[in-house]
């Protein structure tokens, strides 16, 4: 399999949603046009992206929604359920914990680490806060695939090696720094001040 | 100006973090090369990335931190503040209220507009929260220029439309649906599911 961007992978998740839609709505077969329309791409850029994986549909008849929809599916992994952490119980980690869409994804928050003894102990939205020293027994222990990260910045970066230490693969890091792991540590850096500072550019440009 | 790709705006703001992060240190000049190495890209691709808005710094001689930071920050919007409102005062709303990242590169939260009476009058990390009923009023009373959505996802339609008709150019969507505005609106959809299954994409493969 060719190596595959980053964006194409983005766009995989919007056709995923595009055609659960549509499943919703009894529709059967769907065209590339169509698919297209929905998540406001070319329909040459849906042909591209499936083309990754070989063919799908039929040329002219279009694709099967549900067999499109479990075969993109399968490719992101949404066939299965992931055990997940989150890192940091503040008050963007305490939002990610009620975050239902990561549930309805397959990804269940199975603990938050943080290191304040004040939160050690308790249950935020139903999901237990452990010791952040106990990253290295709990991880392995409870077959943790992907962790969160939801600490300030200054301190992201430890915990990042603590993850990784302990086995972790991929790590959703909400900290506003980058942060640095070892090849074949998956990392997906997600700054919220970066989202919208893309709006000021388009502003900015137009004023 | 050519049109510049929304990769290479995100590309522009992660230089801009590396460039405070130098001046912080006491540097006064950074190479293409350095900047490269601080952001995980080619040197190649930094050159092409500040080649579409003239040329800044000599060849050979690198950059000034300062300058080019400050002429960064000018395409991006960031030499000057905007107000910006958050709508939906749950989870996810609450969190992006209290997140001082935004404060800290200009975007001022003014207030959260809400449907539930009981938090209507209330304020959130010293937030105010007003009725959304207030929407057509309050938003070109208070200047208010960025708006964002963290309601659920059948709702966030109607929001937007409401956020639209009453002057909203620029809004960053967090409710897992995409939205459709029209032309001259700037819309950034922020799906933090998308981004966790770009990471089971990987570790799927891997398997």
């Amino acid at each position: 399999m060719r190596r595959i961007s980053e964006s194409t992978i983005k766009r995989l998740s919007k056709y995923y949603r595009s055609l659960e839609h549509l499943i919703n709505q009894g529709v059967d077969t769907v065209s590339s046009d169509q698919l297209a329309e929905m998540d406001g791409v070319t329909s040459a850029q849906v042909r591209k992206d499936l083309s990754f994986f070989g063919t799908f549909g039929k040329r002219g008849l279009g694709y099967n929604t549900r067999t499109l929809r479990d075969q993109i599916g399968e490719i992101l992994g949404l066939h299965r359920r992931w055990n997940v952490i989150i890192v940091g119980a503040g008050n963007i980690g305490r939002a990610l914990a009620a975050y239902q869409e990561f549930q309805k994804r397959g990804f269940d928050i199975r603990f938050i680490l943080d290191k304040d003894p004040r939160k050690i102990g308790t249950t935020i939205h139903g999901v237990p806060v452990h010791d952040i020293s106990r990253a290295a027994e709990l991880i392995p222990k409870e077959n943790i695939e992907i962790a969160i990260i939801a600490v300030p910045a200054d301190s992201a970066q430890a915990v990042a090696d603590t993850l990784v230490e302990a086995g972790i693969k991929a790590i959703l890091n909400f900290a506003p720094r980058s942060l640095k792991v070892p090849e074949g540590v998956h990392i997906k850096n997600e700054n919220m001040a970066i989202e919208i500072e893309s709006l000021s550019y388009h502003l900015n440009k137009n004023q």
